[in-house]
């Protein structure tokens, strides 16, 4: 959970409610029957906030409010916006976090670790009891300087979900395909390859799976774009119950619906108002992009 | 028509044959019913080279020879081998190549304008009669140098082929979607993007198409993959003999699996080799790999 004060070439907005659990949260919300955040605020984070999640269904039971500042994070956009320059980081209440599951959340089945300390992950997943299936992101800073704990945890979920230059820096592999298996002898079953523009792909040990960027020209924002795949895709996982190949497939398709509506406008402002027709189109659109 | 000399993490191959013409040949060889190369060699390439082409099915009565040397290309791939280096290349007889189109080949449906100077490109152009559809390769040095001359080609076919470098320098776009509906603008109906381990796009005023490169880990030598693309879609549309977007899509199919076995080997020494239950597999996996 965040402040996120960010500036693109569409324009600037403060303290808008940001972070990878809202993020996902938000996304997950369209497809998964229940849902339930576990993270922390300061006391500065405001009531509207809160409301915002209230009203997409996002229970709040694990959100719990500490002494300080939530975390903030200020940076920008420029050129292509392909990549955040990030001018400041204020830890917050961040510094301190040791989560707590919900005592009635820990036979969930569904689990996603958003990018955070890789210690922090580890404390949410052993508290989980009846997980079917679990996946982490994770960032650059913890793959450099937590590498010991990061690997501790990957050996542990189901699937990764990462972009290119974190897979690449996670196993020292630059092609790919080969970056990508190298992941799935460090535990998990699947590993979702977030490619930006390029799109997205899913590989397993018998899998390979690939899906455009939905195309757009009116990227405003690409904050959360990362965070409302895994969030969509999750989502998608929690509503079918399964995970099967063609449910991991068509839950992918899912998250990169999800990312595109994600980028079109600033914080939330977009993806807290889409409607089930719109993500209906989106998901046929994607599937005829790719028939031959 | 060139010769290669090159290296790779995985060997080096002196003078083997090469050139733009030749990998696309080959690979349309496995599709379109007839085929006729125009080109120009010097009095030092061997018939051994000649041969090749033949048993391919690759009518040469357009390939000149003139006094001079073989246009010759040295370079080197490093690293993950996204990027070729140029040592050195030898113009040879490409410095006064002035391309004669035979009479029974003007007549031809499909054309493929294979990278060259853009003047070339155009006299070749002219020489055509009843084209149904026409398609143009070309590369950054002439995007750079002969930028009114290939614009004027460009603005004459059905569609370009071009990689993400290069559509970018054409357009001054970076975005891609922007750069390919900018480049639709300057004539072509449809644009075909080269993505290289991020796969192929087909963009048109109402079309977006996406496949995923093949996904391979022996990369072995990459020369020549985009020339295999193009002339893989291009061999496939001559035999279908049709351009509707079914068939567009397909041929892009052709046009990806065919370069995925051209990097799989030095030069020709994969590509000339290939057998039709091969290409039939990889088609199938294509598909499958893309389908949710």
């Amino acid at each position: 959970m965040a402040f996120d004060t960010l500036s693109t070439p569409h324009g600037r907005r403060t303290r808008c409610i940001g972070g990878a659990a809202t993020h996902a949260s938000v996304a997950a919300s369209y497809f998964a029957p229940s849902l339930g955040l576990v993270g922390v605020v300061g006391e500065d984070f405001p009531a509207a906030y809160r409301a915002i999640l209230k009203r997409r269904k996002v229970a709040l039971d694990g959100l719990s409010t500490a002494k300080g500042k939530t975390f903030h994070w200020k940076g920008r956009y420029d050129g292509d916006m392909a990549v955040a320059q990030t001018l400041k980081t204020d830890l917050g209440v961040f510094a301190t976090f040791d989560p707590a599951v919900p005592a009635p959340w820990r036979k969930a089945p569904f689990l996603f670790l958003a990018n955070i300390e890789p210690g922090i992950q580890e404390k949410v997943l052993k508290q989980m009891t009846a997980l079917r299936f679990s996946l982490l992101d994770t960032m650059n800073l913890w793959i450099s300087i937590r590498r010991a704990a990061l690997l501790k945890v990957v050996k542990q979920v189901d699937a990764v979900v990462l972009n290119d230059q974190e897979i690449r820096q996670l196993t020292g592999e630059s092609s790919l395909i080969k970056a990508a298996k190298a992941c799935l002898k460090l535990g998990p079953s699947h590993v979702f390859l977030k490619r930006g523009e390029h799109g997205a792909t899913l590989i397993g040990a018998k899998e390979y799976f690939h899906l455009p960027a939905f195309p757009t020209d009116k990227v405003v924002d690409p904050t959360g774009a990362g965070d409302s795949f895994a969030g969509g895709l999750m989502g998608w996982l929690a509503r079918e119950g399964r995970t099967s190949p063609a449910a991991l497939r068509a839950a992918m398709a899912a998250g990169v619906v999800l990312s595109s509506f994600q980028v079109e406008g600033f914080s939330l402002e977009r993806t807290v108002r889409l409607k089930t027709p719109e993500i209906a189109g989106r998901l046929k659109a994607l599937r005829s992009m790719t028939n031959f």
